[in-house]
């Protein structure tokens, strides 16, 4: 493997580790049969078994130490079962660090696929070729069984509105079925002597009493580590904030939070402070394709004609391969051409820069500190020129 | 620069030092500026100054040791002079090895981008904003002072049909006449005491005495290398060959000797057979993001449903990205999905198979047996499934 390590096995598996603590944020170690993941940590997206335009190897140099892939893009294309039989996603990618499967729950109801919800499970389309699919608790469980990752997350509803309260309280209950569901199926399977972790997923949308209801119910199973979902779906900024506050510091202080889906460098500050130990997102991924550039002096957008001259790296203490050799009039010319390794380079050091994120994040929280790097995120977050 | 070792200042710039012979093939080292070049040697095709898809330091590690890039579509963006202004090419594209800049000869008579011709140039328009330009011996040799290559070609006239006497014998002459006014710029700019070699173009379509003709008159000029140009535009194979076979045992042994836009395995190997060290092509990046491999055993296409389950790398001995981390069937599965990914894995295996391929010829003039490799390139040509 292309300059990865092998993965140190732990003794552990699926132990969370608690270390420096500053307020309610916190570092740890999470463990996983795949290696230790330092948290707060950042996961890239790998949709398909590919974080776009990166090898694993490169993943790894950029800092990344747990990635997620998707079960419903998979289960698509090319198939659980075809990734089981050629030995699950970390031999199939070629990834040898924790991975993390999200259920399709999210994609159900954000990629129009759905046609028809009931007790029992969803009824949706593939993106792919229009066909018909269900997905019932018990499927998404086999599903990410096959495809072997070290995290498997229960299958959720989420709520597409989180603000109005019939439809998110439905939502919010059956996801509670369901989990129990899940929870029944991975138990068959072996539970974590099977070798994967079940976190379950706490829904409530923009309510704090459904929020706190919904991890009442989540945590009633005991389970190596929970997760917030619902978030980031539509709702400003506040509500987000206000729902991850509401419901993180009622998980298990000794187990993994990780946020779903979110978000930008100062929804990660944000949501560390709140307690939160595990994120995932396409921002740096998605930005990086569309040729935008997060900095510590806020973001780039490649395109723009004042960097045609621009002989500076992107950053001049980045570490990434982009920062590393060429400049921004380089990079802009790159765009400006469509070249795919603009899309290439400007990825892999948004991926750098998240992990540069996290790592600051820990070691301020190692130092008590974190109150004083808010100042710097929000710097980072700003537009420099759009 | 990432893992790119700084390059050997060669105490005889442009000098081309025969190795072993075979036949008429021979091996040699091309020193440059920018380092010395082991021949026969393949050169990749970064057109905008990219290679689409992989960095400099990816390169080098493929066992690329000269690229081409092309005057042309950089005049059009960034512009030469802004390449100048940010320090040449080298230092622009970060890649410290020697480059080789094309006139735009090529692209002039292949874009469709031709207005018009006549004596003292050619008008065209551009492909990105459809403006005219006017490009002549003396404006050409200026962009490509400017875009700074070690080795920059003439301008020559590419006739589009290589079978038509008449108007191949007028491209030619044209040639001529445009190549001593380059030489005349080229030296009142320095000569190779500006650090730049000036490489003449020999033409004369599929006609063996406008073949020889063209040869004399170009060698007429004391350069640091000749190239043969006006092949691989649309003639058939034996035409090709007949071409190179013609023309290539005329120019000077002291000299290197450049196939320009050639080709397949088995063009290159029917080249070095005739004696020429240098080639460039977009065969190997282009087959890449269209997710053909080339592999010892044939052509794979990768969307083929017969690797669907396939567990093995696409070769056994590769040492390329791809071949060390993942399998046929991974690298299908991101053909299948238009996961960029695949386009850029499949590109570093083709150029490291196209060095490769050079590494095998030199290795075999080298013993004296290229003869017996010729199995070896025809079973690579083939296609094992389309």
């Amino acid at each position: 493997m292309l300059g990865m390590p092998a993965a140190p096995r732990s003794a552990q598996a699926f132990a969370f580790v608690a270390g420096a603590r500053d307020g309610q944020a916190r570092t740890g170690t999470f463990h996983t049969p795949h290696g230790a993941v330092p948290t707060p940590a950042f996961m890239p997206v790998g949709t398909r078994a590919s974080v776009k335009g990166v090898r694993p190897d490169e993943l790894h140099a950029l800092g990344t130490r747990m990635l997620l892939a998707n079960t419903y893009h998979l289960a698509l294309r090319p198939g659980a079962e075809l990734v089981r039989e050629l030995g699950g996603l970390h031999r199939f990618m070629g990834w040898e660090g924790p991975i993390l499967t999200d259920s399709g729950g999210y994609q159900i109801f954000s990629l129009e696929a759905l046609v028809a919800i009931d007790e029992e499970g969803a009824t949706l389309r593939s993106v792919v070729d229009g066909k018909k699919l269900r997905f019932t608790p018990e499927h998404v469980m086999a599903l990410e069984r096959d495809l072997g990752a070290d995290v498997i997350m229960a299958l959720d509803h989420c709520p597409s509105d989180p603000t109005e309260r019939a439809r998110v309280e439905d939502a919010t209950e059956r996801t509670h079925r369901w989990l129990a569901r899940c929870v029944t199926a991975w138990q068959a399977a072996g539970g974590l002597a099977g070798g994967q972790a079940l976190f379950g997923i706490v829904q409530g949308g923009a309510f704090d009493d459904l929020r706190a209801r919904s991890v009442e119910a989540v945590t009633a199973h005991e389970l190596a580590g929970y997760a917030i979902g619902g978030v980031s779906v539509g709702e400003d900024r506040a509500a987000m904030r206000r729902a991850v506050r509401a419901a993180t510091p009622l998980l298990p202080a000794g187990k993994p939070r990780y946020l779903m889906g979110v978000g930008t460098p100062l929804d990660l500050y944000d949501a560390v402070r709140a307690g939160v130990d595990l994120f995932d997102c396409v921002t740096p991924t998605r930005h990086g394709r569309n040729h935008q550039a997060f900095t510590w002096e806020g973001r780039l957008n490649l395109r723009n004609a004042r960097h045609e001259r621009d002989e500076r790296p992107l950053e001049e203490d980045c570490d990434c391969p982009a920062c590393r050799t060429v400049s921004r009039a380089y990079l802009r010319h790159l765009a400006m051409c469509g070249e795919m390794l603009a899309g290439v380079l400007l990825t892999q050091h948004n991926l750098r820069f998240f992990h540069r994120c996290m790592e600051a994040m820990r070691t301020a929280i190692e130092r008590g500190e974190l109150a004083r790097l808010e100042a710097r995120i929000e710097r980072a977050q700003g537009r420099t020129g759009a």
